[in-house]
């Protein structure tokens, strides 16, 4: 099972280094778009550097502060480095997700002036080297951490628990990531907007408009780097959490590799899925989406196979838990179709959305907002249900321990995909961006009609995507919550317990605390950005002269606004359980935890949908509806957007990573607030 | 102990009847003002009226199918009679406070021609009508029905279980006054606003606008009727909840009984703050707000003093559950200040909000939500330390029933001032419908003046009443939840139980599924009237004759569409615990009842305050800040106040009943949902 695990991600990785040289061998195209693609990629590689460095001063103080607490006997002496290497994992998955993406979107460009075909393939060839990536550094990096700690230990279940730290490096990296990149995209989106669309009049993606680079950076920093070590996080946390609440559950290895052997199927199966991927010439968006869902579908029926013959081919784990992965597995595929059906134009959700533009933005608002709240019923009672079933289905009723196994397996199974789920995913914003290049480097109209075709794709994937990442944070929260109750089995933990109930409403209320905090940084840095654009169209006559503008300043700004903004969040997702702990015991810790998770994710799925809706409720207007571009609908539903953007791409998904990162760093200081608490 | 509470309860109600004897001696002006009123008096009846027929039919199946269940021995055979009779006191007290509110209102603004003085006397009396019937009436009627149920059962845990009842009927006719009076009075609040305003520049309270009578009547019937209806379920659910928790800590008749002393002793010193509620002739908000206040602290010490003198006089009580009445009674005036904090033009939030309105409408929205999302954090963190404080200072440590009778009795003692602090509150619409009637009855500008120095107070107490009424809701709401486990004391109630954490899961979606659906439903109200108010102006050409407007017809339309929309949101809080319970178990109850408590607690202070920040924002731009009336500022800043609207004064307080009747509901079906319950 290990050495199946292990070749595994070595074979994703091999694949993923032959994708990386397809998508490099492909032409560049002219001087115009070379030049245009260096500007991006030099723009991504700076906000890169400059935000790993704010990561690695975070890392230097967190790992020296370990080394003490380890010191005095507060954290495993392992802890430190684990931690260390998880983040340095994550933070090369973005690193190369990131460099890919940026060189894939001048070739899709150019790929897109021969066949709308061979420029979905250069666009999701880039995708899937993220998602190859993400996976098989994942299953490499943990599989062989845990046969080095397996010889420390000699105890499979410390060693297993010992990957806690690698779980919370790579947790860390993808809240700086997702919030970082998340205030970058959408303060130069907004204020790229705000100064270029709404007062000038001029078109988006103008390359007169100085902040149109660092609005093409900010899709790969926010939707490829940030997407990819979010789901990196919750991949890696889930398995590791499966793989110790299964050595509680069984007490065999069987149990705690199994994890990693279904991991192993999602990595084959999310390859040969990517075959299925491969269009005609035919723009509409139901072919091209059928061409990329054939591919998901295909990759979850293969793992589901391939799970059924491991299960039946060993005797050690109980053949009842294959079902928590089918469930898993299916959960995700609806939670995703879940989240498009609200922000798709072609339901009536949006349809209706767009026409209450018609009485102006307060309805526009009200409405959205309404949505989006209606839209978690269904993504909530899916993840509920989930929990319920795998629980029982996996032998709950007999054996508590089993049950929670099963939960973890349930989300171990949802992620298995992750692969192919990943690529169409990142693939977006490079499609996104190779619009943005057609436009700069002034195309013919069929090279942009591909890759409008190509990018609107993009964001109905990125709706899909948005719900699996909420729907597997809530599951793989859950998985690490369960685990934070093996280390103190004898904890009561009655939802009456005071302390409980009170870290229960703390909990509650974090999540929107951290979204106030995410929704203003991005109002401040979006300000900056609209005072400089101004500054710029005006000192340099940028509209009536052929001035060049000064993109890289717009980049710097984004950039260093992002990483000033992003420190006060990350620290409350780390600072809350422990203090929260400390002051109150650990029973308000699950109190905490649980509140976070249930009103996070409620919040985020929230977010998501009214910000997805608002999007795609504009774009229809635009496509002719209810007066069509510059009409008064058309105006409240640019203000729906605007409040759209930062929901969508900065707090909702942030959220994400709020309740993981806290749950873990709840079980990796357990030792520490156990030690200091004054309650309890 | 008992005919103190009966005693005090009468002089209560001996007080109500007096002040609404002095306030029908004032005069009530001239004929044009009489006119008004009169039509605003028949529109708040004609709803009323609609209202409680509704109500009386809902009674009527319920009260059936309660016969029927306990027919079958799954309700005690006093409870259909009990649900009634809750039912028709607090119909009682919304038909009292808005008969004696609509009346008040044209004498006051009579009273505002000759002093603000006498013009505040008359306001504050009739809130104080209101105020003192719903404490008298609540306290008489638990008084008179204890007594009786003593001698049915013989046995003081039982005949105070059997109240819960009385409760539920209370919790039910509250959900439909707030939800319905919320719909009608935002409906015709935005369509009023929306043609007359907005599209055809006539001032806030014209006459010639055909919506205007109905927004003065839902004025009444939200602010009024909605609020009174609120606390007093409020009120009731926690003395009934302290009075089950006293029994199963301590067994004994005082513990019991001493919830009703309590309250008791609020009322003597809710009647003795009334007489500090006077004001000189300045209309600075400042020293008005000080009158107020004046009232509400002196009434607060007095509680607390008579409490300590009341502990000192027993020895069955520790003397230590004290401490948890004190600790509630500061929670609530802190919550009221917090509230104040975010939602006051006086301080930076408001101010900041207000600037943000120069960027436009989208950048007002976001910094309006996440002013709401900011300011949920001091008050979760005021009802979650007290929440820990009362239990342990009660005695928790030793004694866990102990503990949560100090929960309850803090609920206890944050509402025993319900007296005065609900009748500053619904002294604000009846100064808002004076301003009305001034301006309708064209009268002078020192007039207008003074009612709206009274009605700009009445805004900011609006405000402290609502952080008050969410604030007390969850502490009334967590006593439900401690009162439903000692009535299953074996369950374990682990948090990390798959079913509760699914109904967790549930319960946290459930305050947003039904803010949903209430915002959709002022949404689709609002726009019949927009377009009523169109075609009245059009047909009858308003504007440029002297054609009297229909005001009827909107009244009408918004009476009707607030009955059909408040019936879907209603169903559900009463069907969903049910529904949870039977299919996943009482467990998934508890983790419903908790989660639903936690989100809809946060959602409502974010809903209230983020509602109260957009009004006053609007308001201190229309003083003159940042361009004033006219300015884009005031456009973008408008969008606010509508989006607001609906946000503040239906969604926002119906969630408070929301969490206490799904408690409620819980309590009193919970053998039903054990009999037929599928798993567990």
């Amino acid at each position: 099972m290990f050495w199946f695990a292990l070749l595994t991600s070595m074979f994703a990785l091999g694949l993923a280094i032959y994708l990386a040289y397809f998508v490099l061998t492909q032409e560049e195209g002219n001087e115009r778009m070379k030049e245009i693609s260096r500007a991006i990629r030099e723009g991504a590689n700076a906000y890169l550097k400059r935000q790993y460095t704010v990561i690695a001063i975070f890392f230097a103080i967190m790992f020296f502060l370990m080394l003490l607490f380890s010191y005095y006997k507060l954290l495993s002496p392992v802890t430190p480095f684990l931690f260390l290497l998880g983040g340095f994992f994550s933070a090369l998955t973005g690193f190369i997700g990131m460099n890919i993406a940026t060189r894939a979107n001048v070739r899709t460009t150019n790929a897109a002036t021969q066949s709308l075909n061979k420029a979905l393939r250069v666009a999701f060839s880039s995708g899937a080297v993220m998602g190859l990536s993400v996976v098989g550094l994942s299953l490499f990096a943990i599989s062989l951490s845990f046969a080095y700690l397996t010889n420390v230990f000699n105890n499979l279940g410390d060693a297993a628990s010992a990957l806690l730290a690698f779980s919370m490096g790579a947790s860390s990296v993808a809240l700086f990531a997702r919030v970082g990149g998340g205030i970058f995209t959408k303060a130069a989106d907004v204020g790229a907007d705000l100064v270029g669309k709404v007062e000038s009049g001029i078109p988006e993606d103008d390359p007169r408009n100085p902040a149109v680079i660092a609005d093409n950076v900010g899709d790969n920093v926010g939707d490829v780097a940030g997407m990819g070590a979010d789901l990196y996080e919750s991949y890696v946390g889930s398995i590791i959490a499966a793989m110790i609440l299964g050595f509680v559950a069984l007490k065999n290895s069987s149990a705690v590799l199994l994890p990693l052997t279904i991991a192993g199927c999602g990595i084959i199966a999310s390859i040969i899925g990517t075959f299925f991927v491969r269009s005609g010439e035919k723009t509409e968006q139901h072919i091209l989406l059928l061409a990329l869902r054939r591919g998901i579908i295909s990759a979850a029926i293969i793992v589901a196979f391939l799970s059924f013959i491991i299960f039946k081919l060993q005797t050690a784990v109980p053949f009842n838990l294959f079902y928590a992965i089918l469930i898993g597995l299916i959960a995700g595929v609806l939670i995703g179709l879940t989240t498009e059906y609200y922000t798709s134009s072609k339901y009536k959700h949006v349809k209706e959305l767009a026409k209450s533009s018609l009485t102006g933005a307060a309805t526009t608002i009200i409405d959205g907002l309404a949505l989006g709240m209606q839209s978690t019923f269904i993504p909530v009672l899916i993840v509920a249900l989930s929990t319920i079933t795998s629980y029982y289905l996996a032998g709950g009723f007999a054996n508590f321990n089993l049950g929670l196994y099963g939960i973890a397996l349930a989300a171990v199974g949802m992620l298995s995909t992750l692969g192919i789920t990943l690529a169409t995913d990142a693939y977006g914003p490079v499609a996104d961006n190779a619009g943005g290049i057609a436009e700069m480097s002034h195309q013919k109209p069929i090279v942009r009609k591909r890759t409008d075709a190509l990018d609107a794709l993009g964001n109905t994937t990125a709706a899909t995507g948005k719900g699996f990442a909420i729907g597997s944070a809530a599951l793989t929260a859950l998985a690490l919550i369960a685990t934070l109750k093996t280390l103190v089995p004898n904890l009561g933990l009655s939802i009456l317990n005071p302390a409980l109930i009170a870290g229960l409403m703390i909990g509650s209320m974090l999540p929107f605390l951290f979204s106030s905090m995410a929704l203003r940084a991005v109002g401040r840095a979006a300000s900056q950005i609209v005072e400089e654009v101004r500054r710029q169209f005006k000192e340099l006559k940028l509209l009536t002269t052929n001035n060049r503008p000064n993109y890289a300043r717009c980049i710097s700004i984004s950039t260093r606004e992002a990483q000033r903004e992003m420190i006060l969040p990350s620290l409350l997702a780390i600072i809350a359980p422990i203090l929260v702990g400390i002051l109150f015991g650990v029973e308000a810790v699950f109190g905490l935890l649980a509140g976070a998770l249930s009103s996070g994710f409620v919040l985020a799925i929230l977010m998501a949908d009214s910000g997805g809706a608002w999007d795609n409720a504009k774009k229809y207007i635009e496509e002719g509806h209810f007066g069509g571009k510059g009409s008064n609908a058309h105006k409240a539903a640019v203000v729906g957007d605007t409040v759209g953007d930062p929901f969508k791409d900065t707090a909702g998904p942030s959220l994400n990573i709020l309740i993981k990162l806290m749950s873990i760093v709840a079980l990796v200081f357990l030792p520490l607030i156990i030690r200091f608490a004054l309650i309890g």
